[in-house]
């Protein structure tokens, strides 16, 4: 697992908890946690040693000795855990589940909100007559428009807002792409088989479910076997799969529904295989981030960018996992869609040019130290943070505060929203710092965005795989005077001598750095000839005299490469949306019972407005057919509802899929328009009606603003209260 | 070939001319041909028998009979064609370009549109660093703007304007559902191999290049060989797999490259196929197009919609093709973007509420009949060609008028669009009617959206495989009094009985219908025991008397149930971006000579404007960075460009990516606002600038109707004019 994290894409976005899983229950259960003096004592005593770890891997010292402290910090922690599992059972359980309510409470709320959801279609599972596909989700009517609004509001805000580079790529991506960036060696899960069915489990879940089930279900269990129950639990993502293997073997873990034994641990990809053309040989795989894309067309940008840094480029786009075995819902599945940033910038100079637009922003960071002391996420202003080296960068911080705001200007509940930062263990080697945007929800608290400066891995890795040069260029302070030693070569004598591999030939020539060209110089001299070495084709040609002069050259230098770091905002937009429908539900009273009502802000809302004439007649009918198709023409889409059902039924209707505003049609002139959250209705006359839906929808006019221009409709308000 | 047309995909949008050849080629080439007397004679003799062969199938004659009209319809056509290969060469290559452009200059000006498109990045090779991949393309950041702007469009123009079911159903693919739309089995292309390498190729395309090859360069070809192999080119797209493999042997075709012997032609299936889940027994295929998501959620729809008919689904997202030999750019790729809709209708009545509001509309249609008979495509009011049958029905005719609105506002050429008929044999059994808008470019005449109305075709195949009706409801004209025999089982019985087979025999025992129960229930009686036959699980069951009575219930029904028709309008985004860069490109002269030119309209320009200060000038910079920050704010893609370059060579930059308007900030109280296209140039307030720029982005005001507002800039306009 521990190897997942050094390349780039398993432990961030949309994996599962393969980080440090104690240290994350740790926090988690901080949330609500009762300090008692055993307890302070423990904390103080991982804090300690926390830090002492932190100190080590900031002077580098050997690695012994910061394996040797880091495993006596494990010990800490899994003791502080092992008190904590001995507290009530209801405090306990949180690791999966909210801090605030109970793990019941947490799963009626879900069940509440699903149904709410599958009732009017936000989702269905795919292909449903036909017994659906584990990990595969439609996204119906209301769902896919919010899923369209939440996109068309991520391009604004970070692609027309900030002048980003979009780009989209193809879905299907040859092998030689993911080699380079490390999916195809290393992007696994570890798997168990049911030796006899054939039926497959992560290799870890197997192991903690076991150990769950068996500790909470035998109270009774003597104490030196729930030590080691619970160290086991604690150490779970630590496990290599000898150590998984063992245990799963000690323990004597069957397959779950067949109780048949289970095959040694083995690394599963979870990329999607496909050929690319009809050949077969071409193997190709269904991206599992769009990133890569952006990094092989880097060279193209920064032409497109005027050779420019910093700049950033993104993409929106479907990427693949296939998953072991899918759980959670609309959490984790198998396809899904990622908004990606990369912005690159010049690593010696990471900061950024609108950072002041958002340093006056506060809201909650759980950084590295205060998980790693047991403290809770701090209420911090953001320009504070990145002053004091707590975000590694003003760029970095740019976009955790842009983060904040475009999560929060959808309906994200700020107080259900941290920004957690890596654990060094976390982290992959390359990076220079990763926060994650989490979102809390019934699952817990979700990572939804991945925030990371991945520092200059990617372009090299491409770099190298791919001998293109993926670079930038800087002014160097002061021009520097450069001997260069240039190969002239005799391309006629080149040609006759080594015909197809002619141009390989003067490409090499052309390569030679100072030394080499240097010392073919003085082969040929002494002997008439020299060995010409190509790596790429591992061939080597005999070069004669007279096939190649070579030229000293002084030239003034004013400019020197690099490659670019690149800081990445990657966000998960299926679980975004998941999470703002977990925020936004809500129930209030009606005429038939408890009615579910989303929140969502008018931005995301799927359906803007309803229109619906008072009472049955032609005139009325017309007039709010023709409020209809203007909001149409406007882009506002809208339901128009003449059924003659009883006003309060027609919002209840309406809000179940949380339409925000409702016009209704009761003389020629003007009509009532009603606010979904407060019931409040205004007087606005017929002309001004659609402009000011549309100034709403768009989130340039509040409600409360509204309100003050318009006469309320009292009346009005008091006979929907009673209808409903 | 002939199979391919049967089932739901392949002859359709983006397949290439699976259609008769001969057809489209005289189609096609009629466009500029010079008819004399020995022309007129041989159309007459096709229309008589065109004539002939429609009034066969109309009055559903044998089918022999059907088949021997035909052919000599093939016949007649191929002796034209053959006539017209005697043509000057300009004229008879023109199957592939334009009518009215040679094929030479087609190609010039693809290759100036191309090296326009490849320098601003509109789009790049996927995977350039790594050498590429055949039919994959990255959009880059003006193209994907481009896409952008066409797909919010096209939500706005269809989705939101007809309040569609928009869904987001995944590309992965469970075989099932492939399977029941006939994917799995027909979804093929003819394939050769090159049996010493293993190279492929598309079997038609080999035999159509060795013969166009040989016709080409050896004109003193003996009159029977001419004859033979023009027959070929005029039949190709008719032949069987054998015959398609014995042409290839009879003419002693070689693989083109190595000049290797080829295999026998066999189908190779054009889906990516990748099991999903880790056991890798569930298939799993990308999705070919995305109507099947539709379909399978038909039910779950309708019920969205209160059960009603008629109602429209439509769904935005990747498809994919695995081409064998992907030629012509952009416009035959293997991953693509598709948007369709699939609007349900009861086949009893396909009127559509708003066809009036497209009845008006004249453009270019070419039905069967003028296909058949060689005559021009002809300009015609939908509202006339419904009304004669031209089109089959209203709801056809209405997606027809609406497709040709969106072409055209997005910039398409209205006279180098037109809706192609698809002719009997190009057509599924299965379809009422199915015509292609075609647009033409350096390519030809590309299908860019396929509209066909077929019938209940893809719902009644998902009911059959999936055991789900997907059926809807209308009221009869008067009720139906219904005797109805059900069958009231013995639950208890049943179970002791079929224990883990109960479920199974309840279900078939309540959807026996009247004949079926009746005749049990006689069984019963006389013999004390009667069987029950499952098909689905294909097992017969003993019933016994007493596991189930019979209870007869007269009631009255109003409702019948059906399946509903569905009229599918599918568009490839690709291929309509495609040709818009082409109608839209244009050149000018310049102060560096030719410049490039994207005539975008406003509505799908990838940046709506540029800003820049006259001078360099801190105030003038000032006003014009806040100029482009509202622009922003308001979602305006806007480049702002201080470097103080002569104005125009910054025009010429931003020509180059089809920006309509530029802002010249001259003093600090107004702009000058310059039109791309006319040049012309404008004085405007300063606090009005970003609204007018926001109106005229979104097409609610023209630069004419501007013009009438604002005074003119005379000058700035004539030293613009000269520093170009």
């Amino acid at each position: 697992m521990i190897l997942l994290a050094r390349i780039r894409p398993p432990p961030r976005l949309l994996q599962q908890h393969r980080r440090n899983l104690s240290a994350k229950a740790l926090a988690n259960a901080n949330l609500g946690f009762k300090r008692d003096v055993d307890l302070v004592e423990q904390q103080a005593l991982v804090n300690r040693q926390g830090d002492l770890v932190r100190a080590l891997k900031a002077r580098k010292a050997p690695k012994e000795e910061i394996d040797a402290a880091v495993t006596l910090l494990k010990d800490l922690k899994f003791k502080l855990q092992e008190f904590e599992a001995a507290s009530p059972k209801e405090e306990a359980s949180q690791d999966e589940s909210s801090g605030t309510s109970s793990q019941a409470s947490g799963k009626r709320f879900r069940e509440a909100v699903t149904n709410a959801l599958e009732r009017r279609m936000f989702f269905t599972n795919s292909f449903g007559i036909y017994g659906g596909v584990a990990g595969l989700f439609d996204y119906g009517p209301p769902g896919c428009a919010v899923k369209a609004n939440v996109l068309s509001f991520w391009r604004q805000h970070f692609v027309v807002n900030d002048d980003l580079l979009e780009v989209d790529c193809p879905c299907l991506t040859p092998e030689a792409v993911l080699r380079a960036s490390g999916h195809v060696e290393k992007f696994t899960d570890l798997m168990v088989r049911d030796v006899k069915e054939g039926h497959c489990f992560r290799a870890d879940h197997v192991l903690k479910d076991f150990v769950k089930d068996a500790l909470e279900k035998d109270p009774r269990m003597p104490a030196a076997k729930r030590d080691d129950y619970t160290r086991t639990l604690a150490s779970l993502d630590d496990f290599s799969v000898e150590e998984l293997g063992a245990k799963i073997k000690e323990y004597g873990i069957r397959a779950p529904d067949t109780k048949n034994d289970l095959s040694d641990p083995f690394p599963f990809n979870l990329m999607f295989g496909t050929p690319i053309g009809p050949t077969g040989l071409l193997q190709g795989y269904l991206r599992p981030e769009t990133a890569q894309g952006i990094f092989v067309n880097f060279n193209e940008l920064l032409y497109y960018n005027g050779g420019k840094l910093p700049f950033g480029a993104a993409q929106i786009g479907q990427a693949f996992r296939n998953e072991i075995a899918p759980r959670q819902g609309l959490l984790r599945v198998r396809e899904f869609t990622l908004a990606e940033i990369e912005f690159f910038v010049d690593p010696a100079d990471k900061s950024h040019p609108k950072f002041a637009s958002v340093a006056d922003l506060e809201f909650f960071l759980y950084p590295r130290a205060e998980q790693m002391s047991l403290k809770d996420p701090v209420k911090v202003r953001l320009g504070h943070a990145v002053a004091q080296k707590v975000i590694n960068n003003e760029t970095l911080g740019y976009y955790i505060g842009r983060t904040y705001l475009f999560l929060t200007a959808l309906g994200i509940n700020k107080n259900r929203l941290r920004f957690r930062q890596h654990l060094a263990n976390e982290m992959a080697h390359y990076a220079a710092d990763c926060w994650d945007a989490e979102i809390e929800c019934s699952y817990g608290w979700i990572e939804c965005v991945g925030l990371a400066d991945r520092s200059a891995y990617d372009l090299k890795a491409h770099s190298t795989a791919s001998k293109s040069n993926l670079v930038a260029s800087r002014d160097l302070p002061e021009p520097v005077v450069v001997e260069e030693f240039a190969a002239v070569p005799n391309r006629k004598e080149i040609g006759v001598a080594f015909k197809a591999n002619q141009k390989l030939v003067l490409e090499a020539l052309q390569e030679l750095n100072n030394e080499e060209a240097l010392e073919m110089q003085k082969k040929l001299e002494s002997d008439g000839e020299a060995p010409l070495h190509i790596c790429n084709a591992d061939k080597t040609f005999t070069i004669k005299k007279g096939m190649v002069t070579f030229n000293k050259q002084v030239t003034k230098k004013s400019k020197e490469k690099f490659t670019p770091s690149v800081i990445e905002p990657s966000f998960g937009i299926g679980r975004i949306i998941y999470c703002l429908f977990e925020h936004c539900f809500d129930t209030r009273g009606g005429v038939d019972g408890q009615l579910n009502v989303f929140r969502f802000p008018p931005l995301v809302a799927p359906v803007k407005c309803t229109v619906f004439p008072l009472v049955q007649n032609p005139k009325l009918d017309g007039i709010a057919r023709a409020i209809s198709a203007k909001l149409r023409e406007a882009g506002i889409g809208n339901k128009i509802d003449t059924t003659g059902r009883s006003i309060g039924r027609r919002y209840a209707r309406t809000d179940e899929i949380g339409v925000p505003f409702a016009i209704t049609v009761d003389s020629e002139d003007g009509v009532t328009v009603r606010d979904r959250d407060s019931k409040d209705q205004i007087r606005v006359p017929l002309e001004e009606v659609v402009d000011l839906i549309a100034d709403m929808s768009a989130g340039k006019r509040s409600w409360k603003e509204v309100q003050g221009v318009y006469p309320a409709h009292v009346a009005a308000k008091a006979s929907d209260e009673t209808d409903e």
